[in-house]
């Protein structure tokens, strides 16, 4: 069998020592671990942010992969601490709304445990740390063979985002930027089923509405034009061939976008 | 035997969660891997930069190791899809000169096949993302046993980038800055072996000409000290001590340098 | 038994190829390692930032993990490269203080010796990458079991930082900005056992002295609240709720800290 896999999403950083300090923790418990940096560049406290990073990757990893997901505002206040089963794959984090892309788009009923089990955690919980001092070691007593029962009991109503998603009718569809990646694209929340064809003008927040050339990829259209095209995840998305969009447009996550279609189109 | 090695070079960056999806890719297909990041910070679409980097790093991992390179900005065209075996590396990526550099420095002629085999893709190939669709997977299966002369044919002309080296003669030496590293460090194209000794003035683009100390290695001068050395892949380089001379100099990746020797001092 | 464990810290950055061509060497001459990636973002030539960051991280790891340490403004001089054995993990580096916090800290005696073994090496050793040609290769043939002392003689002065530990009286406390993590966080090198309670004034540098709320952590507090804290790693903190303190008081790491305590309040 292969030895166990555990991810690592947070918004710590690169410089700090607490990603590294989380990896030498679960060496620690489970020497043969494999520990596979996701990413640490999540936004300071930014969930809506990890939320559809993690719906984004979990997926693409094998059944029994393990996930730790530290973005975490309110560690050591009353929230609590979660381990959830969704689709094969295991995650642990704080209750706060983390997981709620990844329940929605989930095939089977998600399973969900408030980690009480102290025994699984390092003897000394700090207020702040609970990626060192919670997550991960009990991410790796799991990876170990401990049970999921055994971390705590149901929870059967965790935190979930306000998260709306897109509403649509046959003459328009109202969104958000739900991610702007490393290449300035802006991936909306607005799913490639829902547009059926080009729309006529796409208005992001306040700014004027444009007309966009449709593309089937970047290349398709020269630099610098401003294109629409579906996202590789299945999204309406807005970028600048080999440009940066959201420096151009100045847009940020979570700003409206609109698409409409003049009937005359349809 | 120890586990199949695949590493990652993107400019995919590190907040958007694509490398991630590669990753899940990878382990979902060869759950045995090891996949280590090599870059995500390849300047957006810098093939050049990319180039340089798989150039530097890839001679260095053990015979059989497997690299997935993708700076893309052709995805979804016509582009070929390539692997490619440089003295003894196995190597994925896009025909758009990527291996150049690599292919210009082999010690045995390289090998290009091109990938034509969709069974061992991901059977949805989306427009936007082989890295995910074609080039992971393709690599996954590689290192679980499938022969290179599956992946499809013999691909003879690939794509090569028109990079020029150096031209040297007795009094002096016209190259380019080929990298500047996160130092500020300016690696040039001028192979250390054209440089017999210290050159009277080193011009960079249009500046005026500089004087430069020449040094075995950054401590041999005070901080703050322009010098000039060779750097660890063998270039001639130019470096501020314990500053960095990218940014002093406002000099980026690309730009002409030209060494001069006065003919008293040869 | 598990495949060896090599991490690795510098300040190399993330986008030059340095860091990769180390993975290489240590794959290349132990083809079972698990190399992890502990950060690259150290500042440049930063030895302080790198040995914060090591005492804090390093401890963490299951003894008899190796760890490559890359901070090297003096590489190619005159100065030792290093082996240190602390507390079970295994070091190398160069001789200029790097581990000098993870020395004080330690609860054995640590050792150190003097790379000195050249057959442990590349055959061609640079004036300016020992990461590459000394301390990687040396660590591998450690992980492939090299004894220790076979690397070279013992090493009974190594270079220390001259970083003095805060210094503490009955009504105040004088310490400084030992890290500033990347939230903006603000840790102190004032330990919680200094600091029985709530300060009355906080005074960093020359600034205005602060009256900061004392809290249990970050949530404790409105977001925007400027507050005190102990640290996850056992200092007095200073931390701007779902903000950047660094970046709103414009602080950096070394600056001095003086907390004072009005006698009434004691």
């Amino acid at each position: 069998m292969a030895e166990p896999l555990i991810t690592l999403t947070t918004d710590f950083g690169y410089s700090a020592p607490y990603v590294s300090v989380m990896k030498g923790v679960i060496y620690a418990l489970c020497p043969s671990a494999r520990v596979v940096d996701l990413t640490h560049a999540i936004a300071p406290q930014n969930i809506r942010q990890a939320a559809y990073f993690l719906a984004t990757a979990v997926p693409y990893f094998p059944a029994g992969t393990i996930h730790v997901c530290v973005v975490d505002p309110g560690v050591g206040t009353e929230r609590a601490a979660l381990y959830t089963q969704v689709d094969g794959q295991h995650l642990f984090g704080p209750d706060n709304g983390l997981f709620t892309l990844l329940w929605r788009q989930a095939r089977e009923p998600p399973l969900v445990r408030r980690l009480t089990e102290a025994r699984f955690w390092r003897p000394v919980v700090s207020a702040t740390f609970h990626g060192r001092d919670i997550f991960a070691p009990a991410a790796a007593h799991l990876a170990r063979g401990v049970p999921p029962e055994e971390l705590g009991p149901l929870h059967p109503h965790p935190v979930q985002l306000a998260v709306q998603p897109a509403v649509c009718t046959s003459t328009a569809c109202e969104g958000e930027i739900q991610a702007v990646d490393d290449f300035g694209n802006l991936i909306t929340n607005i799913p490639a089923a829902q547009v059926p064809q080009l729309p006529s003008l796409v208005t992001i927040g306040s700014r004027p509405p444009l007309r966009l050339p449709w593309v089937r990829t970047y290349g398709d259209a020269p630099p610098g034009t401003l294109v629409s095209l579906f996202s590789s995840d299945g999204y309406f998305e807005i970028a600048l061939v080999q440009g940066n969009a959201a420096r151009q447009l100045q847009v940020s996550p979570g700003e409206c976008v609109r698409l409409t279609w003049q009937p005359s189109s349809l």
